[in-house]
Order: structure tokens, then C-alpha cells, then sequence
């Protein structure tokens, strides 16, 4: 008797014989490979298409008739008919494995499919959604054995899918009765089962095949804005984007001063709850209205976020945040029902998960950064930074990670500069200096242009040039220390030291115009001395916060740095490395990660293993808390120098020449006072 | 060296070896002796009290010296100051074991303790309450080793009593930093952990020890009236006990006509599960109220319900239930957060159990019967029968149990009876017609005096005899049947063939006239041939029902009944016999459980292990649907018959002799027609 047919998938390789007259949905299933399927191989919803090939195949070692698979069946003829079956494909469920084949799954039949990250080309999410549809044939009621309508899906779902157990809503099972009976005793179940095991859960429930879809909200809730991708549960998709300010600012444009409305306001922090959830609602309802879906196909959402919104968002006053020993109310992960949050804009039974925090300072946020940054998968030494009010930091590789954060305070956002504002049409965000005329050069966001290329005027005349934002604050400063009109203390020369009018004197310091727009109606925008001082207080505790955890690590170096937060895109490696905000590495090996945080809330709303891994990760990161670091203070006051008091910073030094200038008269400005302070 | 002390714990008997020195607490727990304690051990809760004694104990063989427990120490000192300890007594934390010794572990002392049921003298529920009180010292938090409040008090919990896991919702989250901060990082936690397993849940928490209690509600929510008891968790006791009218009734007196509203007008089953469920907040408040009790103190409700007023508590649509094949949405048993019910009057925090759904016509509060009443702990087979709109019944003993539901429709509870009436002052409850003068004499509700004694004209003044209600009219027409003025037909004499002018021409039947009270302004109180014949279609069915359960166990008769319900402790068993509502028994092998169901309530409230039972039992219990079953029919026709047709009755016939009269003379009324038809 002839051997049974040998079947070869592909791209696993994955190889066995099976009897012949198998359907290829079962070959598949018996060969562990991943095949998708909503309908059970029903023939109806098209997710098990295979692309068959025919031929000698000497890399498998088998020929392949073109008799190999079953001929077009009924059911895939009406599939054609209806709704197109491409060239080439079956479907897995009808075609029966007669001979010897090579069988190809598409990308798209892949239940565990790989998605590309638009932000970083070289990594892939994984599809393993907590939520998917499965088409289940329900037996009818029957009075000789009488049990209820949900017990009877919970067989089907056993039977015919596997899975164990159901759980449900109230409100779910309240639908049941009648979408049973509308679908004849056929419909489509969303079932959530994550990675925490448990009863699966039934989330929603449609008559007959749904071919709607699933949706997934990532958030990323920030404190000063929340933005929000719609992703196909399915595909990993993204549908559409959205960000809106945090309506909470209105209480307090910080964390801090939040804590304190809290404090101060008995309530206050239910009135910050209601304000965010609110606005999560509005969110939502937006962006499904962009995609062009019903908000009631958005069955999950995953949130990630600093401690203080965190609490905020889950109706904890967070009063105790604002103080030593910055303790979480819960540091686990959270996984709720949606309506716990009163997320109602979205379907009632939905979920919602929320990352680990990692300690009091250091969020949810920063850990869906070390979801998508995998410092802990590196093989060099890596420094992320999330650059924002607070900045967190990670270092790691395979051995090990640490956290910590930093108080910068908000200059880094434009905030606390004497011409700062937020990133918005009209703030400069880029900017050179000539070294040899010691002019500026500047982009303002909202146009292309430089300003000294023909045109900018008329181009800038509708948005003006109103001040600086973050990014343009930390290229004015860097480029004024390259350019010779800073020294490294951080003093800015006079006129007369740096043979330049627009070093103005401002009492006892010098101030460096970058723009004068009075005659416009518009603002002169100056760096200051005090904006220097800024800067210098933000940088340092930046670095040194970096420094704490290479002193934690043991290590002198880093070997690269990523940049996260939507305000590390714009940062330029060179002039945060000349600023000294940064360890000093090859200037190449300084990335953006775009919004890291953003995206780890993507990875964790497509995938169980990545909600599984974060939460292990976070568990054996190792916590520095700068507050009570006793070098903290020593890394902070040697990291005020521009770039730096003692660390040497050879790659920068390889790449740009910082004059050895001095401003330092003897008498003038704070920097005098500081040094006598300093020798008392 | 000398053989370390032996321990003897009554009453369990348990004994062993101890180390010296160790305390009495400790040993319980080695030996696996139930010693309760709250404050795990710490001397504040007095929960861990034991009695030793001392002497020579000869039954055990041991002597236990005076000094067989170390001295009083300072905290047993403390206790006995501030609280008092009572004579002999000892914390069983504090003392520790020295010698030999007697340690009697008193009731209260006792976890598992047994509550006597009031109902049923010889029964006890052991409890075993699935929400307990535990005192525990929490961790600070710690900026070295960050970790949230909730993890800590996690780690309290797992370290301090064993609990391995745990969960709460979020707005007992939200309470946790200052009840922590509070109690000086001691406090006391509600854990619920019911029988299902999966992680404990934290109901409640409190700075320090929580000395108030915590308490329970066992809801019986009946198409009628919603009872409750109140009940201590740890104690067991009935601290307080109400009832309340059910305010769906405004949509419909039955069942059937609820499911008719619903039908009729879309939304009507909100309407009506809202009212439910704010009768049940109203209850919940006034319950706590008459105990004097916080109602944030109730952590705990259990419901048991017909499968109607299951579906609308739960807020589903009813409909299915109002016709074959009677599909329920769900028939388990339902572990909820009371917020899913939206019972707010109780703890925010609290949880619902709803016993499971037998069938579509047979629900929790068949299941409740069946935990009260035990059928499948009976050696003898007993027919358990819970009188009501539609009747319950259980058929089983130790081999298996049997359950149906009949449709004996409203008339034992007075409606569709000429005179009929709900039990309220004024209802003739108690019936006797003398066999010689055949007069009647009765008694009414709200009056201890029967009709013939002095006083009672005066004595029912006020309330007046307004009607008959459902034990009254079974006692009628069973007195009729004896007094020979009824035949077994059903038919109602006339003046002539029965002797008396109380049997009154009424168009071609006629009527027994209990009471003319139209001199004082009342009415006439009688027994139609219609109302003979509604009580026979009603005992027809419930007889029908008994036998089809006897057809499929294979039996012609039962040992003994238990009538529950309500209204089955008002039934007189010698006239529910006469009239051939229950199969033949000896009489005193019939006994009332009175509210059953509200007892198979408070039992599993008590006790998680009940909760397991059951619902195994349900799974177990094979069920009868009287609707399908080719044999209702028949035994419902041959049960028209008072008492009975074919079945011979010998019992009844030993207590009381049934006159063999026939009022049918050929011509008259509708019992002439149905034998024409039936000939037909």
C-alpha cells in the first residue's frame, strides 16, 4: 500500500504525512501549524486560504501532482461566486490532501501573524490578541434536558473551539437569547481570554458570521496630551490616530501641582477622574468616527501612563505621590472591564488593560517603553530616555535592567524659558549659529524654511515666530556653546567677549537675541542667562539620573542611547550630546524611538505574550530611586558644566570643537556667587 | 529527657504531642483543630478563647496539672481588665502548653461552629461563610524596594493567613493609603474567597481591629413578597428579619402576566427589573436598620428566585420563559458583584450569590428547597411539594432526586375563588363542617377564636370576614368532601340531597354558604361549583405532577412529604390529603418546612460549602417537564376526582371515612356534559 501524502507548509517548514482525503485546515491543526479560522471550517469566512504549489521541489524532496489537492468543491465555487477567492488560493477547510504538496499560508491566514512597526523597521509585533471571534453552532434548547442558552454556547465553544470555560457580563447574557434565535442558533462570539488564564470571557455576540471586525484602542495618557491608536485586533492594523489635550490641566499644568489640587480641594481628585474619563470617552468616539467604525466594535483597550495619571485615571487620589515614599496605591498591572473606568463610548463588556507601574516616579509609561525599546533584549548596553516633565530612564541589556526617573521640570518643553512655548505653528524648533558671524538660523514649526532662505518671511507671516519650543531651546543653547557665546560653566559672554551685538547685556548677565520681531507686532525672543540656568538644571538632572544607574550598573559607558517621548523625535543627538544631557557615545548610536510609549500600549493591545513579558520584566527590573541616591546630588552639580565638569566626552569632542572660552569675570552674575558659595 | 506535653482538644478529640512552651493557638493549628481567631494570634480579637481543664481524666489518660498551662501574661491581664475574660477562660494566643492537658474548644471559639435552624430542630448549618475578618500588620512602603500599598497588603495576607492571592475592585483600592496610614499599618480586611476558588477578594478594610461584625442578607424574592434575613457571618444568627411586598406586581400579579408586560412593552423588563432592584435596596436599608446595623456592614447577599423573577433581577428578558421550550439564559448558579445587581444600599463592595436554576419552570428557589430539605440525604423517599402559583416539587432520597414544576395556577392562594381573598385579617383560614348538623364553624386571620366561640363576633369587629384564602378554601372543600355535601366527583349537593339549606341552587349548581355577613354590611361567603372546580384543576396538576415524578422513579407511593412554602405551613395535612393534593402517606409523615426556600437561603449564606453541594446536586438532579410528558395528561384527568379516581388511598381512608355519596343526576350541571363528551 502507497505511503499517505506528505505535506510541506510553508514558511515554518513544518512537514508530516496525513491521511489522504485530509481537509488542510485539520493537516494544519495536526501539524501545529498556525492556520487561522473564525467559521470551524465552515466554509464561510474565507480566514483559512492557502495558496497551494505544484511541482518538484527539490528543496523538500517531494513532487507535487496537480491532482494533490481535491478538486473546487461547492462550497468554494459559491465562495468564488460570492465574494472572489484570489488566483492560486483554497480554502484550507474545503481542499482535501490527496497527494505529496507544498503548502503556502499567507501572511493573512496567520493567526500569530507579524506586523511591521511603521517606527522601527527591523522589529515586528506578533499577533496573539487577548480577544478573537469564533463561529460556534449552538444545540437549541430541549426540554428533556433542560439547561440554559448560555451553557449551551459554553458546549459549543468547548466542542467546537476548545476552550474550556466562559464567563460574561450581565448585559451580555441579557443579548443572548435573541441573537441566538435571530442567527437560527449560529453566531459569532468575541472571546476574551488573556494571558492571566481564567475563564474565557464573552464579549460580545453577533447572529451568523460577523465580518465586522475587532478593534483595539492604545492609549498612551499623558499629562499634558492623550493620544490614542485604533488598531485591527485582527491584522494589528492601525485605523486611525488621534491625540486631544488632557482636560485635566485645567486643574494644574504639571503632575505635581495636580497632586496638589488634590490636596488642597477635598474631591479634586474625583473631579480629575470624571475630567479624564471623560475625555477617553470623547477619544473614542472620534477616532472610530474617523476609522468609520461602530465604537462598539472597539473590544479592548490597553492604557499606559505616569503613577499620577494612573491613579487618576482609576479614581485613586494620588495624594500620596506627592510625597516621600512615593507610595503606589497598586505598582501590578490591571486588567478591568472597561466600564470600571467608565469608558462607555466603547462596547459595554469591553477590557481594558493597564501596563505595570514600575515604581512611584517611574509609570506604566516608562514600562510600555521598555515593551517596545526591549532593553533587556539588547546585546550592548543601552540608555533609554523618556524626556519629558519627569524624564525616565532605563538601562540595560540581556543581564539586566534598571529604571529610574529624573526631575527635569518642564523646561525641556519650553516651559520656565523667558521666550518658551509648546510646540506649536510659530515656536522656532531649529536652530544654527554661525561660528565665524556668530548670526542665527532658525525653522520655526509649520514651515520649511530656514530663515535665511527666500520666502520664509511670507511663508511665517500667517503663524509669526512667537518663541522657542523645547527642542529649539535645547539647539539655541548647544549652538551658542559651540559658536563661543557660552562657556562651560554656562555664562553667556558679553558683547564685548564674543565680538557680537546680539549679546546684550540684561543687568549683570548677557542675553543672546535670536530674533527681534517688534517691528511685526511680534516678540524679541532672547536666550537668557536664566534660560541657560534652566536648561543647565533640567540637563543635569537628566544626566545625572543616566549616571545613577551606570553607577548601579557598575559601568563608565553606554554603548547607545534611544531617545523616546514625541519631544525625543525632535531632539538632535548632537546638540543634547554638546548640552551634556545625554552619556557621551558615538554620535550614531543616538536613535529616536518617536513615541516609545505610544507604541508599547500597541504592542500590549496586540499581544498576550508581550502583556505577559512586561509584567515579568517589570518584576526584575531593578528600581533606582534618585530621591534618596546619595550620589544623585554630586552627578547633579558635576553635570551642570556644559557638556560636562569631569566626564570627557571623547565622541563628542570627535565631532565638534567646543571653544575653551571663559566669561567668568571675577565679579559678575550667579555663577560668582556660587563659587564663593561653594568655597564657605 | 522527658516526652513533650500531650494535648487534648474537645470536642473534636484530636490529641498529639506539642513542644513544650508552645501555644495553645499554634497546636489547634498543627493538630488541625478548629480555634478561630481574627488578629491572627496577637491577643486583641479574643476570638481564639479555650476552656482548659485540669485534673485526672481518665476517659483521655492523662492528668493534667495546675501548671499545665503557663501563668496569665500581660496581655491576657490587659484583655481580662478592659474586656473580661470569662471564668476559666484563656486566649488561646497568649497561654501556652507546659504539660498534659484538657483544652476545650467552646462554640464560639470555633470557625465551623453549628447554628441550630429554628425551622427544623434536629438540622444544624455548619458554617463555613466565604467573607471572614483578618487582622494584619502591612509593610511600609519602601523606597529601596518600591512596591504598591495593595502588594504589600497582598504580601500581609499570604504571609500572615495563607491567602495566596487576592483582588478587590477599585474603589476599595481607592480606600487602602488612608485606612493604612490610619490603622498605623494594622488593619482589618473583609476577604471573601467563596467556594470557587481563584483569588481571594477584599471586600473591606479597616483602620485597626474591626470589631463590628459583618453581615449578610438571605433574599427568598417571591412573585409576591421579598423576604429577607439578616444575618451575622460569623455567628450564623438572625440579627433581623422583614418582608416586603414584590412592587412588580403593578405589572402583573403572576408570573405569566409579567412575562405578558414584557411582551406587550419594549423596555418593560427594565421597568420591572428596576423595581426589583430598588425593592431590594429599600429592603437591604430597612433590614439594617432594625438590627441597628451600618448596611455597609452587609458584604454578602444571597437570592433565591422562581426563574422568572430570576431573569428580571439578572435584567434579562423574561420572554423564553413564557413559552416552550422554556429556555433559561443561564440555569448556574451566578457569583456577582452586588453593583451588577445595582444594590447600593449595602457595601460598594459586596457580593451576590444566586442559587442555581433547576429548569426553565423549576428555579433557585427549588434548588434552595432542595438544600433546606435535603431530599437526596433522605434514606426514606420523600416528595418535597413548595405550594405556590406554580408548584415546585422534588422526588428523591440518598439514590437520586427528581424535579418538576406544575402549573397549579393561583387558586390555593385564593384567586379565581368566588370568596377568595389573600391571607389578611379578615380571611377564613380554618374550616370544620359538622359531619351530623353540617354547619360550619371557621376561624379568621388576626383571630385566635373560632366562629362558634363567645367573643368572636366581637373579636373580629374590625377586621370582619372578608373572604377565604388559600388554606381556607382547601379546608372547605375537603370538610365538604367529609361532611358528605360534595361528591367525589366534585359536585356540590343540593338542599334536598344533602339535608341542609346551606347548599343553595345557583343557576343549575349550586353553593355552600359559609357566612352571610350582608346584615353587618359584609359579604357572603361561599363555595361555588366553580370554585370546586378550580381547586380541582389546581390539586389535579400538583397530584399529576407528584405522579409523573413517582412514574420515573418506578414508584407507586412515597415514605413521607414535607409541604414548603408559606402557605404549606398553614395547610392542613389531613385535608390536603382529602382532597387528593398529595399522594397517600400516613398522615403524621407529612410535615410543613415552612419557608424552605429562605431557609436554603440563609444556609447558603452561611455556608460555601452548601454552595458547592448544590449546585452539584442541581447538575445531578434529573429533571421532569410536566408540559412534554405523554402521561400528565392522564394522571391529571384520573386525579379530578376527590381525592382520587384509581388511587386507593388507605391511609387517609384509616383516618377519616369519605361518605360515598353521588349528587350527579344525569342531567344537571357540567359533570353530565364532560361524560357525554368523554363518551363521545
Amino acid at each position: 500500500m502507497a505511503q499517505d501524502p506528505l505535506v510541506i507548509f510553508t514558511p515554518s517548514g513544518k512537514r508530516g504525512r496525513v491521511a489522504a482525503g485530509t481537509r488542510v485546515l485539520d493537516a494544519a491543526r495536526q501539524l501545529g501549524v498556525d492556520l487561522d479560522s473564525v467559521c470551524g471550517g465552515r466554509g464561510i469566512c474565507s480566514k483559512c486560504q492557502v495558496a497551494p504549489s505544484f511541482g518538484e521541489f527539490s528543496k523538500h524532496g517531494v513532487t507535487a501532482r496537480p491532482d494533490a489537492l481535491s478538486e473546487w468543491n461547492a462550497v468554494e465555487a459559491r465562495y468564488d461566486r460570492v465574494r472572489g477567492l484570489k488566483e492560486g488560493r483554497r480554502l484550507g477547510c474545503q481542499a482535501q490532501i490527496l497527494g505529496d504538496v507544498v503548502i503556502d499560508v499567507p501572511p493573512e491566514s496567520q493567526v500569530h501573524r507579524q506586523v511591521v512597526r511603521k517606527d522601527a523597521a527591523v522589529r515586528a509585533i506578533t499577533m496573539d490578541p487577548a480577544t478573537r471571534l469564533h463561529f460556534v453552532e449552538v444545540a437549541e434548547p430541549d426540554m428533556h434536558e433542560p439547561s440554559g442558552d448560555f451553557e449551551r454556547l459554553a458546549r459549543a465553544l468547548r466542542e467546537q473551539w476548545g476552550i474550556e470555560e466562559i464567563t460574561a457580563e450581565l448585559s451580555l447574557m441579557g443579548k443572548l437569547q435573541p441573537v441566538l434565535r435571530k442567527g437560527g442558533w449560529k453566531v459569532t462570539v468575541a472571546v476574551f481570554a488573556d494571558h492571566r488564564g481564567g475563564p474565557a470571557r464573552v464579549l460580545d455576540i453577533w447572529p451568523g458570521l460577523h465580518e465586522g471586525g475587532l478593534y483595539g484602542l492604545a492609549i498612551d495618557l499623558g499629562s499634558t496630551t492623550i493620544a490614542a491608536h485604533l488598531c485591527d485586533l485582527d491584522t494589528g492594523e492601525v485605523k486611525a490616530s488621534a491625540g486631544v489635550m488632557n482636560p485635566q490641566i485645567r486643574f494644574g499644568e504639571d503632575l505635581m501641582s495636580r497632586v496638589s489640587y488634590s490636596m488642597m480641594n477635598p474631591g479634586g481628585d474625583r473631579e480629575m477622574t470624571k475630567a479624564v474619563r471623560e475625555a477617553l470617552n470623547r477619544l473614542a468616539t472620534g477616532i472610530a468616527a474617523d476609522a468609520g467604525l461602530d465604537p462598539a466594535l472597539i473590544v479592548e483597550t490597553v492604557v499606559v501612563c505616569n503613577p499620577v495619571m494612573h491613579h487618576l485615571l482609576m479614581g485613586f487620589d494620588p495624594v500620596e505621590l506627592g510625597q516621600a515614599p512615593f507610595a503606589l496605591v497598586t505598582s501590578q498591572a490591571m486588567a478591568l472591564a472597561a466600564s470600571d473606568l467608565e469608558l462607555t463610548a466603547i462596547n459595554p463588556c469591553a477590557r481594558t488593560y493597564v501596563l505595570p507601574c514600575i515604581a512611584g516616579h517611574v509609570g506604566a509609561d516608562a514600562a510600555a517603553v521598555a515593551l517596545s525599546e526591549e532593553p533587556g533584549l539588547s546585546d550592548e548596553l543601552v540608555l533609554v530616555v523618556d524626556v519629558g516633565t519627569n524624564a525616565e530612564l532605563l538601562l540595560g541589556d540581556r543581564t539586566r535592567v534598571l529604571a529610574c526617573s529624573s526631575p527635569t521640570g518642564p523646561a525641556f518643553e519650553g516651559a520656565q524659558i523667558s521666550s518658551g512655548q509648546r510646540a506649536a505653528p510659530g515656536a522656532i524648533e531649529k536652530l544654527r549659529i554661525d561660528p565665524e558671524t556668530r548670526e542665527p538660523r532658525f525653522r520655526v514649526i509649520g514651515c520649511e524654511l530656514w530663515s535665511d532662505e527666500p520666502g520664509f518671511a511670507a511663508a511665517t507671516a500667517q503663524s509669526g515666530i512667537t518663541g522657542i519650543c523645547g527642542s529649539g531651546i535645547i539647539e539655541a543653547v548647544a549652538e551658542m556653546r559651540i559658536a563661543g557665546l557660552l562657556d562651560a560653566s554656562g555664562l553667556i559672554g558679553s558683547a564685548e567677549q564674543t565680538g557680537t551685538p546680539r549679546c546684550e547685556a540684561e543687568g549683570r548677565t548677557h542675553a543672546y537675541l535670536i530674533h527681534d520681531g517688534t517691528a511685526e507686532g511680534g516678540p524679541r525672543i532672547t536666550v537668557t542667562q536664566g534660560d541657560i540656568r534652566a536648561i543647565q538644571l533640567a540637563k543635569s538632572a537628566l544626566y545625572a539620573g543616566a549616571r545613577l544607574l551606570m553607577d548601579e550598573r557598575g559601568v563608565d559607558a553606554v554603548d547607545r542611547v534611544t531617545l523616546a517621548g514625541a519631544f525625543g523625535a525632535h531632539i538632535s543627538p548632537l546638540h543634547a550630546m554638546v548640552l551634556g544631557m545625554i552619556p557621551d557615545v558615538p554620535l550614531d548610536r543616538v536613535t529616536s524611538a518617536g513615541n516609545a510609549a505610544g507604541t508599547g500600549a500597541r504592542i500590549a493591545l496586540c499581544s498576550r505574550a508581550a502583556r505577559a513579558r512586561i509584567e515579568r520584566e517589570v518584576r526584575e527590573i531593578t528600581k533606582v530611586e534618585t530621591a534618596i541616591a546619595p550620589r544623585f546630588q554630586e552627578h547633579f552639580v558635576a553635570a551642570s558644566a556644559i557638556p560636562h565638569a569631569s566626564d570627557p566626552f571623547p565622541h563628542l569632542r570627535a565631532e565638534v570643537a567646543l571653544p575653551e572660552v571663559g566669561f567668568n569675570t571675577g565679579g559678575d552674575g550667579d555663577r560668582g556667587a556660587r563659587k564663593r558659595r561653594r568655597r564657605a
